[in-house]
């Protein structure tokens, strides 16, 4: 991920650590019968709180939400809207990348939002979220909602 | 909606009362720069913990998540998976009833759940979830999958 | 299913096998690689077209949609907003109704749609909408938008 | 969108040019009370035959389906999982990008899809899915269904 690998985080090493635990952590209260797949999240407030997230299934398929967007509901139900950085982990041994749902869910609260992909050992590797979702369809593209990302 | 009309609350008056605070409240935090439509809920598990939740729009319409489905997820990310109830508000003077993607979204966590619809002057009326999405489809009409519900 | 058992379809006997025929068949084109689970749906317009719909899956599970819903966009797009009935078919012997997502998308565009539950072996159930998603959601709950079901 | 434009389309101009006309008749049958804001998809198979598509509203802003979407489940359902290309139009004067749940729909059935966005006066802007979707989640991401993409 050439872009990104040229910006520096704007996490210290060790908040990048405790986002890792955390996010790894969130999988232990996954709903996914139905997938087998469980997903965690940690993101994190410009103001330094930490949001934990999983993945809640439906039997009906497309009633599923992702462990990302728990976690920024969760975030933005408790009066947060600006986020500096989110992880994200799985069971298997694999770095995961957002879905495009979500890609698209985030991108409404900031498009430099650091995303880290963690695989089960802690290793990791970043983006930024502009760069998962390049030319992205936002407030602003919508008539007369320029202001609308403000709301 | 006289089925429910039979049954009797499981909450008492004063946990019905700060349901529907809660549920009042929990508009503060709306993110509804489109349908500038604040909704808030609140969700009681069977333990006696409360989870609020407020609708999260997006630019892309179909990324749009309610009130109820954020407080469910919050609870789930939590590790609570039994709920006694839940208030929904909103801010016009109108009675607010689920729409259909919350309630299957809720039905996979239990028939029974109180659902109270809440107007800006407390009044409220009250549902169970069976009322609202009666044969539903559920994680018992999957092949194979009949016990999902408790993964 | 009482009340609607106590109401009579709009559709001749003929017609309402010609849909249980439509909707069977519909099942050919489903992609559900991850649920293995096929689903059709055939949508009679008022006119007296037919639209067959099946299931469309992803490998982010909340992308998926439903054979119901590909049935009415299919119509939509081609400039139906009338409808009579809708027939649902799956893979294996039981009858399947439609999930609380579809439900509330039909809604939108009338109450009284007539609702087919249709097994293997021909045999089916009957239901009308309204029964399915009664206190609805719908466009006349949006403030300002009493008229947008006309839109 | 640099990447892309070192590519050659696979259509000729004229398929280009039908391409873009056909986007731009599809946001006729448009149903968009919500956002008033109508949107024309027109999808071509490898074998050279179009479905058109447009956006589909709903009253539960989370339930509405893009027009690029309506195009693939019309395709899908019509037996087709091949595609060359897709042109989106709108009613504004502006290139609009598909959201993320439509990039992440489309990415299930390739990665090399050509994305034309059309303005208003038949100009347009070309990518390529894998540009607007970079390091996807994809029906390969998942375990033990390295296959489905072919299912
Ligand atoms: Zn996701
Ligand atoms: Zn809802
Ligand atoms: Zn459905
Ligand atoms: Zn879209």
């Amino acid at each position: 991920m050439s872009v990104s690998a040229l910006s520096v985080s704007a996490l210290s090493d060790s908040q990048i650590e405790d986002l890792i635990t955390q996010s790894l952590a969130a999988r232990e209260n996954s709903y996914s019968p139905y997938s087998k797949f469980r997903v965690g999240a940690a993101l994190r407030t410009t103001d330094g709180k930490v949001f934990q997230g999983c993945n809640v299934e439906n039997a009906s398929y497309g009633g599923a939400i992702c462990a990302e967007r728990t976690a920024f509901v969760k975030a933005v139900s408790e009066g947060h809207r600006r986020f500096v950085a989110i992880a994200v982990s799985c069971d298997f041994n694999s770095f995961i990348t957002p879905c495009g749902i979500c890609r698209q869910f985030m991108n409404e609260f900031g498009k430099s939002l650091e995303i880290f992909f963690v695989n089960d050992d802690r290793t990791y590797k970043r983006a930024i979220l502009e760069d998962l979702l390049p030319f992205a369809f936002g407030p602003e593209d919508l008539p007369d909602n320029s202001e609308k990302q403000k709301a």
